[in-house]
């Protein structure tokens, strides 16, 4: 279809990345083929070095530079609140926030046995080992509010409950400029559950 | 911000692309980390192959594998019915019709002072050449429907007039599916004043 097999390896491939069909990827493409070749071959070479340069940080396992990650090392991050996500796109959605100056763990999943993903896949032993090491420390579960992040919630504080360590969830509720009639019946029940008073709520 | 450097580089790579913005360039981006190496060293090894690989046609510049494209060597082809085409994307959503049979010529852009670019820097002269050694041969004009594309069309007509060449332009007027109230003015009376014969469109 597109004269060229070199054009139409490069619509499959990049019709591989998420939300991109064969349309989008053929734009790609003809970009790529308009673009000097410089620019195309410095794609090129930051892709292939991606997997080549990249490590994870031995403490929370988010993808940097070095042996250990500049959050780890930060001295002023508190490094004894320890903010559990599922993933690293979780970690940057809350760094954007400017708002949490605490450390990070990154599970790399939530258990979830449809997918047929155990505990024993997710990194919760080097978790717990990190917070048997800290004294007075604080585990925040920011994992998604589903059914999987609650199980996965509840298994970790299982295993924590003998050591004496604080957990916390993020706060859910109806979202900031929601409406409330567009807001589902669970998350409004919740909700009301979890009211707070208004002199906390100002305060913070 | 992404704690890496090779992730910020990449982010940056892929927002290059058109239509592509920040967020969505870290997607792809947390799309190739998750990726095995063996997926992205492959739409990167596409990528480098690219320029290195590519021809272009040398009697109607469309970019493909050979020193000419197959369809100018097709046999099932019409040779002597030229369609003069802005770009390669053109043909692409020309052939994509299946409706046409006949051959291209990829000027490469077309007349437009206001971004410089002049008669000079299309491939002119080579279709006035393909079209000197054909008999009977018929040019259709299948530029966009705007001041360039009518500029372009008339400054080529004027440069065959005197060969013994049939010029004729793709029909405008209401798109098919189109609603006459949403159209605008200028393509509702051109479309009045190339009224055709009832009985030739259900011919066709």
């Amino acid at each position: 279809m597109y004269l060229s097999k070199y054009i139409e390896d490069l619509v499959h491939e990049f019709s591989k990345l998420p939300g991109v069909g064969r349309k989008t990827a053929f734009r790609y493409a003809l970009h790529c083929l308009n673009s000097k070749k410089e620019v195309v071959v410095s794609l090129s070479n930051t892709l292939k070095g991606l997997h080549e340069n990249i490590r994870f940080c031995r403490q929370c396992n988010a993808p940097n530079d070095n042996d250990i990650c500049e959050i780890c090392v930060s001295r002023t991050r508190n490094q004894n609140v320890i903010c559990v996500v599922e993933s690293y796109k979780d970690l940057i959605a809350i760094e954007s926030t400017n708002q949490y100056f605490g450390v990070y763990h990154i599970l790399g999943g939530i258990i979830s046995p449809i997918e047929g993903i155990g505990p024993d896949m997710l990194s919760i032993d080097l978790l717990i080992t990190r917070v048997s090491e800290l004294i007075n420390a604080e585990v925040i579960m920011a994992l998604n509010p589903t059914i999987e992040g609650d199980t996965t919630i509840y298994y970790i504080s299982n295993l924590m409950k003998n050591s004496n360590v604080k957990i916390t969830t993020i706060s859910r509720g109806v979202a900031f400029g929601g409406e409330l009639d567009y807001t589902d019946e669970l998350t409004l029940s919740r909700s009301i559950q979890s009211r707070q008073p208004y002199d906390q709520l100002i305060n913070k």
